[in-house]
């Protein structure tokens, strides 16, 4: 098997939230948006992140309710601290909540924040100083 | 802000169960193995997934007791119904729980699968035959 993640799908109990907070706020472009089911948007080379209505997400998987999201972070990395407070900042104004205000982390140097956006999908922000990512796409990352 | 998922995290109860499905069973290779502590796979050019313990991920959050997952799924696009249903079998063999047998999906030609891995991740094994990633990463998909 291919190590590769094609889809990351979230139960969205208000897209409209959604929208408002990674379009209009963040300034992100859908690839795909149908109003009232899912919203698309590319998130790596190769990777889509669907926003799914979290009543027919959980017809699909066979569930009695709508879920709400948990035992999962996504995170972005970031070029500078002050690109942290930035993000942070900007994902409060779209209607985001902060979790952990931007502060040093527990090691490696690392600066972050932690946000949720209005339908609990849990952000780190981050500038890790040894996060790379070669010309092919490869990921290194050392403390 | 980019649209980038640099990682994408599950808190997981039982790592060694995760190692014996993904290395062991399905072939990948970590970027890092920490035993009683996290596997870091790359999983999309850029991106990392995460499978962290559960209960260091909750203490990381601020959560009283360590999460189950949910309200997320997680997908993987093959080229044939043939290779979702191999690819279902050998993640039964490694300790998955199969969900949703192999079968046509509601529309669009598509034909999947839904897995569970041993630790709660929801994977969804697809043939969508409008999938299509341009050299440059970026994704298209029809109905």
């Amino acid at each position: 098997m291919h190590q590769d993640l094609h889809f990351v799908t979230f139960a969205t109990r208000d897209l409209d939230a959604a929208r408002r907070f990674y379009v209009d706020g963040l300034g992100w472009s859908p690839l795909l948006d149908v109003p009232g089911e899912i919203l698309f948007f590319q998130s790596a080379p190769g990777q889509v992140l669907g926003l799914f209505d979290a009543v027919q997400f959980a017809e699909d998987l066979g569930l009695e309710a709508a879920p709400a999201i948990a035992g999962v972070t996504v995170a972005h990395n970031v070029g500078s601290p002050d690109a942290v407070r930035e993000l942070a900042a900007a994902m409060l104004s779209a209607g985001g909540r902060v979790r952990v205000a931007p502060s040093p982390g527990a090691f490696g140097g690392i600066f972050h924040a932690i946000v949720e956006d209005p339908n609990g999908v849990v952000w780190e922000l981050a500038h890790n100083p040894g996060w790379r990512v070669a010309e092919d796409g490869t990921v290194s990352f050392g403390a």
